[in-house]
This record gives structure tokens, C-alpha cells and sequence, in this order.
């Protein structure tokens, strides 16, 4: 594997589910492969595969023109790159930082890496362990289109779409707290609909195709909405807010009357009486996009 | 069309766009249909189409051997059925009630009913009007089998698919709030996500390719959980709740860094929070289920 040229040499910082994902679909590929983790031991599987087990993060980051990093958090990140002999050693290199935070990090992260002499791209992997080196990853990136074309034949290693959203650094990290407040919001409601369920004697296994269902008819409103909040049309169309703010108190009155509490229902209601307070109850559910962002 | 027998003529009271959808297609499968609305004028589009709009809700009921009533919630319900003449005239028939409320009420109009020898299904809509008349409505019902398995036939005008749920009068209801529990909360974290997304100037136009992407990940993970959540086990996969719990923070932070409320987060937050507490953290997110539901 020496015979590859330094280009194609990659490095992986953090060695979780994800890094060991992320090495391993690296090593998959014929890429001489470096690793590190904080803590010793996370590597032995990848070094049995071919992987480099470097005794430190300057080290393994000296092994490659490219490094991806993959820990839980820029904290994290910081942790590893700002000590002297790393940021000395990434100088000329590049970074992908694949950890997931807030844009600020990224920006903060971009900033720091421009001072240093560091290329830097950020990005946010938006599936699970389970599909990288598969088509069913998804990657988003942000920073410089040059930089980013230039390692995008070794990210591609990786599987699954890579998608450029823009020069701006905070792009990725924007993107994917978007996308994981939708995530996580609606899996909220999911536990808590079970929790509802259960305590009307309905079981999981019994709720989870009706689940399913209405779980599938959300998408295509995600699309549907989307033109009408960007042009500043939240028209009802026959569903409007005050009938949503209705089911929503039927909700809350339910769960509460099982003891069971109802505090994410409560602060969606909250936002949709705010917004039939400020006058809006004929206008679609979707106006409360609107109304939170107002300053 | 009055050679239809008295069997298949049906009555529907409320005349909002749900109650109108219902009476078209009722209209549509050629069954003498009578209609009634609180305020009236509402049933001119119908009356031309061949319905018979009775003057009063104790006329509309007395003219079908099924009434169907759709209003806004029971405390409507009762406004109309619960006057001694509307009462009366619905001894010996059956109401089919497919406005929405909570079980609790829904089981109170049951006994209600019960003590007035009234005979009574209830029921839920969980797809939009566009859907009634075709293969895509989808329809809940609890109550008696018999009354159920009696009035299917009438039923089915209305198209899409029936589900009997069960002779406890409350389930219908209780399915709905669980599904609109699950629709509302993820309806209000996309409302959440585009608010956020604008503030780092990214377009719901642009946000919502990835936004079904990420929504479309969700249904599958529903059936999935089912089973662990039905038999006690919250395994995380690697994917714990604290990891979601990070992200959680994130999304707070990047949310309420713009001015942006993060309630709704905020709480579910705190759930997950409140489930590590307890000495949960290695388990999945659905673990929330079990701790909401725990007396
Ligand atoms: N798992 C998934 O399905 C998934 C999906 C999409 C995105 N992601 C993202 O991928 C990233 C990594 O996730 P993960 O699943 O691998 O697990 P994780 O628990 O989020 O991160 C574990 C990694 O972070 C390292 N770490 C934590 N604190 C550190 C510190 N102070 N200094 C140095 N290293 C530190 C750990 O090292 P030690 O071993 O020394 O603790 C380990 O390598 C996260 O940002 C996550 O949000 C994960
Ligand atoms: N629209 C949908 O897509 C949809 C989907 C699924 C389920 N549903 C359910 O279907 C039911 C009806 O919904 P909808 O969309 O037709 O509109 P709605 O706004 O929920 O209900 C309007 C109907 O309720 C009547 N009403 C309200 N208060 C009343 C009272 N005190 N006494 C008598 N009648 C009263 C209205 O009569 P007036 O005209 O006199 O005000 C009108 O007929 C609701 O329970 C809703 O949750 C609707």
C-alpha cells in the first residue's frame, strides 16, 4: 500500500462508532490509512486490516496530506488539534472535520485553522455507522469549492452522496442542526406518543404501522411547505392553526390525564396560540416558521 | 334515489370542510344523504349535487338510520345530540362520531348514547379531505363489532381503508392522539428547523430536499423500536441517548444564539436528560417512552 501516492493517504481522528466507520471504509478502498484515538485500543480491528496505528495525533496527522476528524464534539476537536506539536504538524495539510456542533464552532474552527497555515473544510455526515461505504451515506460540506473538489476523490471513498452546500464554513453545521432538530423533534414525539398509547392499553407493535403511516405522509409537506415559507404565503388551505392548536390540546389534556408529562406538546401549543394571538389562526401550522424567526 | 331503502340513506352532521368532503362522497356512491350545519347556507354545494338539507338536526337525524357527525370536537358533539328532540329522534339509530377528541370524551358520549338507547361508534379521520373518495383516506373506528361489521358497507362509500380497532370505545380516539401527537410534534420541529436554517441564510427551499431525506429515515425506525419498546428492551445500538443528547444541546444553543425559542427542544432535551439521569445513558433515545410512562 506504500506504493499509493502521499494524496491518497489518509488520516482519521477519533476512533468511535463513526471514525472506526469512516477508517474502515477508507481501508476498504486501498487507501493507506492512518488512525488515533484518545484513548489506546479503539484501533486493533483497523490496524488488522491494514491500517497505521499512530502513537500520536501529530504523528498520525504527519502521515497524510488529508486528515478527517470524527469526534463527539469541537471541544473535542480542540482538544486534539490546538496543542502545539498538532497544529505544527497539520501546517500546509488539510482538514475535513466530519464532528458534529454548532455553525459558530465551525466558523470559530475555520478561523483558527486559517491562522495556522491549515486548509479546513467542514462537514456533518447526516446517517448512521450502519451506511457509510455504502450509497445510503449522506455528506454535506462547507468551505472552499477548490478545496473541496481536490479531496472529493478521497471522501468519495466513503460511499454514499457528497453534497458541496457552499464556501461558507457554517453551512454543513447549519444544515445539520436543521436537519437533526427535525430528527430528534420528531422522534420526541414518537417516544412520547407510546408513552400516550400505552397508557390507553395500546402497545407499540400496535401503533407502529399507523405510525408508519402518518410518519409518511410528513415528507412530502416538508417539500409542499417550503415554497410558500420562502415566499411569505403560509395560507391554511382548509387546514388551518386553530384546528392544529385544538388536536394539540386534546393531546396534552390526554397525556396529562395519565400523569404523563406533556412539556414538548405544551411548548408546540404554546407556539401555535402565540401565533393565533398575533392574528394569524386562519394561516397554515407552517406560519409558525415565520413567527419564531421574527426579531 | 328513493328507492334506496331506508339502510342505505346517511345523515352527516357538520358542514366544515370535513363534514363536506364526507357528504360528497356519500353523494358520489349514490346514497340518499341528508345534511345538517349548525349555520346554515353551508349546504347549498351539496343540496345541488342531490342531498336533502333538513331544516333542523333533529329532522336530519330522524331521516337515516346511520348519522354521521363531524364537528370540531365533543363539546360540539354534545351541543347538537344532547337537545331532548335530537336525543329522542336517535333512539333505535346509531351515530358514527368522526370528530375528534379525546378518549375520555369519546367514552362518556358512549355511555351517553348507551343510556339512551343510541347505538354508537366512534371513530377518527387521519387523512386530509382531499383524501375522502379515494384509496388514500384512512379511517379508525372502535365500538361494537357488530354495529361495526353493519354499517361498514355505508361506511365504505367514504373509500380509502377502515380499520376496527377494537369494542373499547376509546381506542379510535386513543390511536388519534397518539398519530396526531406524533404528526404535530414533527410538524413543529420542521416549523422549528426552517426558523433556525433562515437565520444561517439557508432557504427553506434549499433546507427541504434534505429535509425529506432525513424524514423519510423516520417511518422505518417507528417499527423498528416497536418491538424493544413492547418488550422492555431500550438497547441504543450504538447510538445512545447522550449522543442525542449532545445534539440536542447544539440545536438549543444555535437556536436561542439567534434569538430563536427552543422550548419545544428545550423539553425534549430535558427528557433525555431526565432518562440519563436515571442511569440510562448507554440506552436509545426510545427509552424516553418507558421513563414518561413510569406511575
Ligand atoms: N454514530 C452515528 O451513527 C453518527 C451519525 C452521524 C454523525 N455522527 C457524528 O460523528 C461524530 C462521532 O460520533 P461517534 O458515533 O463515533 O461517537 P461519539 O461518542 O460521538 O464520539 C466518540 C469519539 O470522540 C472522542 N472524544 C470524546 N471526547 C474527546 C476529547 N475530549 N478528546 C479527544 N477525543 C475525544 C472519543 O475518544 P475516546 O474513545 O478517547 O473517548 C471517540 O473517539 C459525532 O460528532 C457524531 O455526532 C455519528
Ligand atoms: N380538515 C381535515 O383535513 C381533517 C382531517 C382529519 C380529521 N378532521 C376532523 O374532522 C372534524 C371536522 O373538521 P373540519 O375540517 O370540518 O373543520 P372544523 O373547524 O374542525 O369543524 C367545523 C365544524 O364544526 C361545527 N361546529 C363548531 N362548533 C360547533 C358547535 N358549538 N355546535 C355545532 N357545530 C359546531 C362547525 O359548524 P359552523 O359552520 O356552524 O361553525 C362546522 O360544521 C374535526 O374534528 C377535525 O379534527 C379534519
Amino acid at each position: 500500500m506504500s506504493s499509493h501516492p502521499q494524496q491518497s493517504a489518509v488520516t482519521v481522528l477519533g476512533l468511535g462508532p463513526m471514525g472506526r466507520a469512516l477508517a474502515g471504509a477508507f481501508l476498504d478502498a486501498g487507501l493507506r490509512t492512518t488512525v488515533w484515538n484518545r484513548t489506546p485500543g479503539r484501533n486493533r480491528d483497523l490496524v488488522e486490516r491494514g491500517a497505521v496505528g499512530a502513537r500520536s495525533a501529530e504523528e498520525a496527522v504527519a502521515a497524510s496530506g488529508l486528515t478527517v476528524a470524527c469526534v463527539v464534539n469541537y471541544d473535542a476537536v480542540d482538544a486534539i488539534l490546538r496543542r502545539e506539536a498538532v497544529t505544527d504538524a497539520l501546517k500546509g495539510r488539510t482538514v475535513v472535520n466530519l464532528s458534529a456542533d454548532t455553525p459558530a464552532r465551525a466558523r470559530d474552527t475555520a478561523a483558527w485553522a486559517a491562522g495556522h497555515g491549515i486548509q479546513y473544510l467542514d462537514g456533518a455526515i447526516m446517517t448512521p455507522t450502519t451506511t457509510i461505504g455504502t450509497p445510503a451515506a449522506v455528506f454535506i460540506h462547507s468551505g472552499p469549492e477548490e478545496l473541496y473538489r481536490k479531496h472529493l476523490p478521497v471522501l468519495e471513498a466513503l460511499g454514499g452522496t457528497h453534497t458541496h452546500l457552499g464556501e461558507e464554513i457554517g453551512r454543513a453545521a447549519a444544515y445539520d442542526i436543521a436537519l437533526l432538530d427535525i430528527f430528534w423533534t420528531a422522534m420526541a414525539g414518537y417516544a412520547h406518543a407510546l408513552a400516550v398509547a400505552k397508557a390507553e392499553g395500546v402497545t407499540a407493535q400496535e401503533l407502529a404501522p399507523l405510525a408508519k403511516g402518518i410518519g409518511a405522509i410528513i415528507p412530502p409537506l416538508f417539500e409542499q411547505a417550503a415554497e410558500g415559507v420562502d415566499s411569505g404565503d403560509f395560507s391554511g388551505e382548509g387546514n388551518p392553526i386553530t384546528s392544529a392548536a385544538s388536536s394539540m390540546a386534546h393531546i396534552v389534556q390526554t397525556s396529562e390525564g395519565h400523569g404523563i408529562d406533556a412539556g414538548v406538546m405544551r411548548a408546540a401549543e404554546g407556539m401555535a396560540r402565540r401565533v393565533i394571538g398575533l392574528g394569524h389562526g386562519t394561516d397554515g401550522f407552517i406560519r409558525i416558521a415565520e413567527v419564531l424567526g421574527r426579531r
